[in-house]
C-alpha cells in the first residue's frame, strides 16, 4: 500500500457485505484502529480514496465502485464467498482471520460433536426425559483408542481440533497437503488419494476443508461407501462440500450412524428440509465458531500494516488454490 | 505377599461385590492373567488360600470369611465404597485403577458438559426440533478465554480433564493438595480455602473430588453462594458431595444457570426425583467414565506383582486420607 500509517489522513476502507450488518457488528471494534477508517458504502465521499474492503459475501458487483482497492480483509477463516465475487479486483490481496480464539471455539464444538457420536449422548438425553436410569456404557463403549477420528482439512482449524480430540484418547488421521513431522496421536496422509484414505479409516469423520473446485461435492456416495459401517460425519466446512441426498441415503440404509451438520447448500436451511426432522442428524445454524470483532479488527490492522510496509500479509491466501 | 508368582500354585483371589456381577464383567479378562485365579465366593474351597480381593461395593461383612487377604484391588478410580466396608482388614493394602483410557473417556465427557453449558447446546437441540434457524452466537458467546473452568480435584482424573479443556481455550483453576509447577493455562490454588477460592472464580465448576470426611456435603449453599452468578456445576464426583436441595434452590432462584449430574446420593436415581424433569439439569446414570476389564486386569496383575516383590503398589491409596 502506498499510503503510510504515518500520514495524518486515515486510510479509508469500506464494508462490503450483502447478508450481515457489518457496521453494526464490527463498528465499535474498528473505531479503535488508529489511522484507519472503515466506512459504510453510503458514507464514502470519494470512492477513489477507498484502499481496502472489509468483506463477507459481497454482492457480485460490490467492488466495481472502488477502483483502488488493494486489500480485501475477509471477516472469517473461509474466503470462498469473497473469491467467487465477479468484481473482485485481480490484483487485490485477500487476507483472512487467523484467530486462536476462534480456532479454540471450533475445537470445543468439534469435540462436543465427537463425544455426541462416540457416546451416543442423545440417548442419554432421551432416557433422562423418561426418568430412565439404564446403564449401558460398560457393554457398549468402544474405547476411544479404538475409534479413529479423521480430519479432512488440517489447516488452522483442523490442527486446533486435532489438539483437543487427541487429548480425549482418539487416534487421529488427517488428510494434509504435504507430509509433515510425526506427532503423537496424529497420522498424516498426503497425496491425491488422501481424502479417500482418511475416510476409509474414520469412525468419525470431521470436514473442515476449504471450498475449492477440488473439494466441491466431495462428501458424496463414493466417499461414504469408503467409510466404515456405522461411521459418523461431522460437517463443519461448507454446504457445497456435501451432496445432501447421498447423506440421507447413507443414513437411511444404515451405513452411517449419524451426522452433525453446521453448514448447508442453502442457508438458512429451509423449514421443510428433511435434515431438520431426521433422527440421526444434529443441526446447528452455521455457528460452529465465530470470530470476535476485536480479532477481526486486529487482523485488519495487521494486514494494512504489513502492506504499508511493503510486505506480503501473513494471512494472505493463495487465490489460485483458493485458501 | 509371601507367595511367589514363580510357584506353580496360582495365587487365589475372590470377587467381592454386592451390586455388579463382577465375574460376568471381568471373568474373561482375569482368565488371561498367568499365576492368578479370581474366584466367585461360591467357588472358594479354602478361604484361607484367598490372598486378594477384586472389589466394588462389597457387603459390610464381605471380608470376614477370608482371614488372609493382603490386597484389595478396587475396580475403579474411587475407593470410598470399599474403604467404608466395616470388615475391610486393617492391614490390607487397597489399590485402585490408574487407567489412562478411563481418564481420557472422563476428559471427553467433561469437555462435552463444559461445551453444553458454555454454548447452551441444549437450545440448539430445541431450536432444531422446531426447524428454527436462529443465529445467536455472535451476540451471545462469551469467548472461552473469558470463561474460567474450575476443577475441584486435581488427581488422575482432574489432570486429564484439564488437559482437554485448556485446549478449548478455557483458563483453568484447580484446587490442589499442594502448590505445583506453573503450567500454561492452569492456575493451582492450594490450602484449606482452596475449594472456596476455586468456586469463586469458576464460571463452570467441575467436581471430581474423592469422597472423604472433608469433602462430604461440600457442594452446598455456602459454596454455590461463592460462585459467580449464572455459573454452572458439573458433578462427576460422588453423590454424597452434593446437598441436593441446595442445588435445586440455587438453580430455581437463578443464581446457577445449569448443572450436569452423573452421580447421586441414591443410585439408581428414583423416578420421582425432581432432578429428572428439571429443565436446567442434565442427568447421566453414573457413566461419565468406565474402566475396561483389561485395564482392571492389568492393574490387578501389577498390584500383585509389586506385592510379591515386596514393594508398595504404585496405585495403593492412603487409607487415612481416603484417596
Amino acid at each position: 500500500m502506498n499510503m503510510s500509517l504515518q500520514t495524518h489522513q486515515p486510510i479509508e476502507g469500506v464494508y462490503l457485505c450483502d447478508q450481515l450488518d457489518l457496521p453494526e457488528i464490527f463498528g465499535t471494534a474498528m473505531s479503535h484502529l488508529p489511522g484507519l477508517r472503515v466506512l459504510k458504502p453510503s458514507e464514502v465521499t470519494d470512492p477513489a480514496n477507498v484502499r481496502f474492503a472489509l468483506a463477507w459475501r459481497p454482492s457480485p458487483d460490490a467492488f466495481d465502485a472502488y477502483p483502488n482497492i488493494e486489500l480485501v480483509q475477509v471477516i472469517a477463516a473461509g474466503v470462498d464467498p469473497v473469491l467467487k465475487t465477479p468484481s473482485l479486483p485481480h490484483d487485490a490481496v485477500v487476507t483472512r482471520v487467523h484467530d486462536p480464539e476462534q480456532a479454540a471455539i471450533m475445537a470445543g464444538f468439534a469435540a462436543w460433536q465427537v463425544v455426541w457420536h462416540h457416546r451416543n449422548m442423545g440417548a442419554y438425553l432421551d432416557a433422562a426425559s423418561r426418568a430412565d436410569w439404564t446403564r449401558v456404557l460398560i457393554k457398549t463403549l468402544r474405547p476411544p483408542s479404538q475409534v479413529t477420528v479423521g480430519l479432512l482439512g488440517f489447516g488452522y482449524m483442523g490442527r486446533a481440533i486435532a489438539e483437543t480430540v487427541r487429548t480425549m484418547g482418539f487416534p487421529i488421521v488427517a488428510a494434509t497437503r504435504s507430509d509433515g513431522p510425526a506427532e503423537r496421536g496424529i497420522t498424516r496422509i498426503a497425496g491425491p488419494d488422501a481424502v479417500t484414505q482418511v475416510a476409509a479409516k474414520s469412525d468419525i469423520l470431521i470436514n473442515v476443508l476449504p471450498l475449492t473446485d477440488d473439494t466441491r461435492d466431495i462428501l458424496a456416495a463414493p466417499l461414504f461407501a469408503q467409510m466404515p459401517k456405522h461411521a459418523a460425519l461431522i460437517q463443519l466446512g461448507r454446504g457445497e462440500h456435501l451432496i445432501e441426498d447421498d447423506l440421507l441415503a447413507a443414513l437411511d440404509n444404515g451405513h452411517l450412524s449419524g451426522a452433525s451438520l453446521d453448514v448447508f447448500r442453502q442457508e438458512p436451511l429451509p423449514p421443510e428440509h428433511p435434515f431438520w426432522a431426521h433422527p440421526k442428524i444434529v443441526i446447528t445454524p452455521h455457528e460452529a465458531s465465530v470470530t470476535s470483532p476485536s480479532a477481526v479488527a486486529h487482523a485488519l490492522a495487521q494486514s494494512v500494516r504489513e502492506m504499508t510496509e511493503g510486505r506480503h500479509p501473513t494471512t494472505a491466501i493463495d487465490k489460485k488454490s483458493g485458501y
